[in-house]
């Protein structure tokens, strides 16, 4: 399995957002919904073993965490704005103490940061995609990685300290620094690549 | 220079169409979008040394051609709609003869695939992306690549012909086929690394 985890630090936490400006009133949910494309979309088909974890902690009612499940997941089409309109359905389930259900393949819950990769430790190995990493073609990618992304800015100094003493292991995805939705094709395509 | 061409078999080609409907009505000018996103975006910066052309075939005054200028562009976000909003201006535009330019570093012209190719043959050499192809890390792109895909259907045959005729590479980017805009994130990525 393969595991995406990207934090939406201003990204909203309630349905009342417009589809029209996901980019600016939903704290550049546009970000996220561009991971959402890149974790699951091959050419012709979903990839079922993929799971993505959208961390939301701005809006009204931070954090929550909207799970996919590429193995359930229906009603997903790849552009940005009937994408944000599932998301926006899931925001607007009441949520309780655990996860509810949206739509087939996707989830909502009240869980945090800390949360959801002390929850995800115990199934993979962590991977931090950051700049100054080891490059990605070196190999050594766990065979179950839980790729960790941040949107527009940079994780938190306590959002680091979480991941990293979970072991998470540092690397980079090429020269350059990408958006997350690219670096999350190039670390498919190293997976597709070296299959466990 | 990197140079990314991609055909719109059914995408619009006048400026009458819904920003809300650009994978439907707008004949998937989704796929188009997303590959303006993937061919300019770093994470702070636009690509300079890139140049893309969206061969558009549908609607009502086909062929036409968006050129986007990596060296020249302003006003470009990363968001589907923002990009979808400057190519329903330059559709808007009278076209004659040339190129007519609607914003900085985006031009519309009445331009062919025949017309394009051709054009471009003389500027670097031909890369088809396809299944079949030889391994993109197997080497040997050229120093100033133009690389052609397709938007979600299959390059025709007369459009094959054109391309093999002059002297395209065939090349894949992985194990799977993956969406035009995601090849796009791979060979950038290849050529990344490989600086000519």
């Amino acid at each position: 399995m393969r595991r995406f985890v990207v934090v939406g630090h201003k990204a909203v936490t309630t349905g009342d957002f417009k589809l029209d400006d996901i980019a600016g009133g939903a704290g550049r949910l546009d970000i996220l919904v561009r991971c959402v494309n890149s974790a699951f979309f091959l050419s012709h088909d979903i990839r079922k073993d993929t799971e993505l974890f959208l961390v939301l902690q701005g809006g009204c009612d931070p954090p929550k965490t909207v799970r996919f499940a590429g193995s359930e997941l229906r009603y997903l089409n790849p552009d940005e704005r009937s994408t944000s309109a599932l998301i926006r359905n899931a925001l607007m389930k009441r949520v309780g103490e655990g996860e509810e259900r949206s739509s087939p393949g996707i989830y909502v819950s009240k869980a945090s940061f800390a949360d959801v990769i002390g929850a995800l430790s115990e199934k993979g190995g962590m991977v931090y995609l950051r700049e100054d990493g080891a490059d990605v073609r070196a190999g050594g990618l766990p065979p179950d990685p839980v790729f960790v992304l941040s949107d527009n800015v940079d994780l938190t100094e306590e959002e680091e300290r979480v991941l990293l003493g979970h072991g998470a292991m540092e690397v980079s995805i090429g020269p350059h620094s990408l958006h997350g939705d690219h670096c999350i094709v190039i670390a498919h395509n190293e997976m597709d690549r070296s299959p466990p």
